[in-house]
């Protein structure tokens, strides 16, 4: 090492990195040690200005050993996950030099050196949002940046892969493929690009964060039963999927908002369809979820064409897509009438994120919400039900972009003279 | 006709038939017409004593057309289903003579002469408990009958299989099978028997009727579309099943209660996944349902071999096959722990069927219901919550017979002297 045992230089970066959400869905691994998943999955990534992590990585010869802290409090960094991705990034570290602070790495010395990692996510972790995803691919973005790793995307994905498969999603804006790969050791097993966010930016998304006092089982030992249980995952993984994945990539190539539909609500249901074929059997959606579905399709059916797509991950709430601004708009309007909040609630905190669609839907207060006409196409008396308190908020999103460097060092979460979070 | 026109005589036969819950389901057909399956499935035979039909049937010269009255009031016999089974019966008829009574009608009177058909469930209609089954089974058992039809009962099943598909199953007691069969006519796709009701008379079945105020999808429609969008079933009705049918028909003839709950939970989850897999899904269990599948999955769990089995048709409602007593006994306690009455319900008409098992659970009136403790394998405060008013009433039954034509005069709900219902 360069610098001299007793100097306390601090070098850090920070990186956003955003969320994902599948469309066609992973379920189910081949190898649990190197994440390497049955069948190849595709995601949106969701736009880091409303949904995303920013992580914070510091490394000095001051620290003892390596930290994490997330969310304001410290995590342990022992789970195999989190040393396969610390390994797999110190083995491809490169020399460093900042000749200003007198600081010089060499490609041995990352072996040696410990490190310091602060994540936030903007977003309740609680809600079943994909968290570890986006977390993970932070921190071996941001880890990669600090180690001078000189690889790509593709072969950071595949990195992040092995910290929470869906990780691996979130190194890429806009459409993704994760490829599931055929080698033993996984180093096909790899996300790549389909298109950048700008290639289909009509389509805007409302996540709907649905109450849930069940508690769910955690997407890991969940997949684990059902690749052990399930009569119907082998055929879904091998006959149905790899046939979706083509047409799910004509459908983003073509932006044909009816296939898209289609396909992400048929393979949404069928992920939570083998989830049901397990033993003893999984529920991630809850009544709400049936009602959000039977909202979108009773109105999609009276449209004549689909104008939102709906796909569910490992829990309750609902990520909705629209095919345009205005769908989202007259989507809003229905979720807001079968969904309204609780008297207590203000409406600034039940609809976060872009809130110029609120406004584009007519409402600017909380009686505006009250005074919601049925939709039309409700005619029976049983679907004019409105269920106050049955989601927690919504949040207004689009498609959006990759893992970014945040270069301003006021949004870094580390102290730059202690190395601790601020 | 030998009776004279002009005459009044009317010749009556009453029978009783059973209900029977699939636990090997029945989903999709190959054949809607003639409502020919694209699978074998297996039934329980449920306990006429609490759940059954009884229809009384009807031949006189003074009849103008054939006319049928359902639970009081009168239905329509003009669909294709009633019109099947009334032209099968008709053309299997036989001569008959009663030298008494004067009455000799040939097997070409049968053609014309016209029927009156009544018949009356002894449990809620509404309930979504297989009245179909039970109803058509009934309709066809009696007219044969009636009309001196010499046929089997696999005969009649096929029968009866062409107003409603599980209602061939009803012409059996105990354990059923419907052979799905290979004929484009239908004519081997009938019920025959497994074992009757004497072979594993251990067994005891609580059924939790659900509240519910969704409007279900109807079982033919739903069925409809799943063959025609699930990209699961025809896995699961060529792959699943027939390995399943050998399984569940070795361990009802073995008694083999842990192979006969895994089989009937998985059949039962998967034919909820299928439906799921369907666009638009199908959701026939809701939250309560999933809740008593987690009760019964963690008492077995916790037992370390299965206690009770759980199987669920297109509806909310549990049906808990116990496998003796002494477990239906700490069943009931387990769910009325979870499910207790609402306060202004009756203990009587919240339990009904056979009481002599709430005796045995030592719960007498409604505060020894609210004075249960926590079944000993609930640790989490989650999993203590009580959930007033999710279930309507619980039924206490069993395996039991098949149809029996009813002798007794006094039980005929058609007025010997008038032809019309009581």
């Amino acid at each position: 090492m360069a610098a001299e045992s007793g100097e306390k230089w601090i070098l850090t970066v920070t990186a956003q990195t955003p969320t994902n959400i599948a469309v066609i869905k992973y379920w189910g691994k081949r190898d649990e040690d190197l994440i390497l998943p049955i069948n190849d999955s595709i995601s949106v990534t969701l736009d880091p200005d409303h949904l995303c992590t920013t992580t914070s990585v510091a490394v000095s010869p001051a620290f003892s050993h390596d930290r994490m802290w997330l969310n304001g409090k410290e995590v342990s960094l022992s789970g195999g996950r989190f040393q396969n991705c610390l390994r797999e990034l110190r083995s491809r570290a490169s020399d460093f030099e900042d000749e200003k602070k007198g600081i010089k790495i060499t490609k041995k010395d990352w072996e040696k050196l410990n490190v310091h990692i602060v994540s936030y996510n903007n977003f309740p972790t609680a809600a079943g949002l994909a968290s570890s995803a986006a977390g993970l691919a932070c921190l071996v973005f941001s880890l990669a940046k600090l180690m001078n790793v000189k690889e790509d995307h593709s072969k950071l994905s595949a990195i992040a892969r092995q910290g929470s498969g869906s990780a691996c999603r979130s190194l890429y804006g806009g459409f993704v493929k994760w490829i599931m790969g055929k080698e033993e050791n996984g180093s096909d097993s790899i996300a790549v690009q389909l298109a950048d966010e700008k290639h289909w930016d009509d389509l805007v998304i409302i996540i709907a964060v649905v109450s849930s006092r069940q508690k769910e089982t955690s997407s890991t030992s969940g997949m684990r039963d059902t690749v052990e249980t399930s009569a119907l995952i082998k055929h879904r993984a091998q006959e149905v999927v790899p046939k979706r994945i083509v047409e799910m990539e004509e459908a983003i190539q073509k932006r044909d908002f009816p296939s898209f539909a289609r396909l992400a609500c048929s393979d949404s249901n069928q992920f939570h369809a083998v989830c049901l074929d397990t033993l003893p059997p999984i529920f991630y959606m809850n009544d709400t979820s049936h009602k959000i579905i039977s909202c979108v399709e009773k109105w999609n059916r009276h449209e004549g064409s689909p104008q939102v797509a709906y796909t569910f991950d490992a829990g309750p709430n609902a990520v909705l897509i629209s095919h345009n601004r205005k769908a989202a708009t007259l989507l809003l309007q229905r979720l807001l009438y079968y969904f309204p909040p609780q008297s207590d609630t203000d409406l600034d905190s039940y609809v976060i994120g872009d809130k110029t669609i609120l406004k584009d839907a007519g409402i600017h207060e909380l009686k505006d919400i009250e005074a919601l006409a049925p939709p039309p196409e409700t005619k029976e008396n049983t679907s004019t039900q409105r269920h106050k308190g049955d989601v927690s908020y919504f949040i207004c999103t689009r498609p959006g972009r990759g893992p970014i460097v945040l270069t301003d060092e006021s949004r870094s979460l580390i102290n730059p003279e202690t190395g601790f979070p601020k």
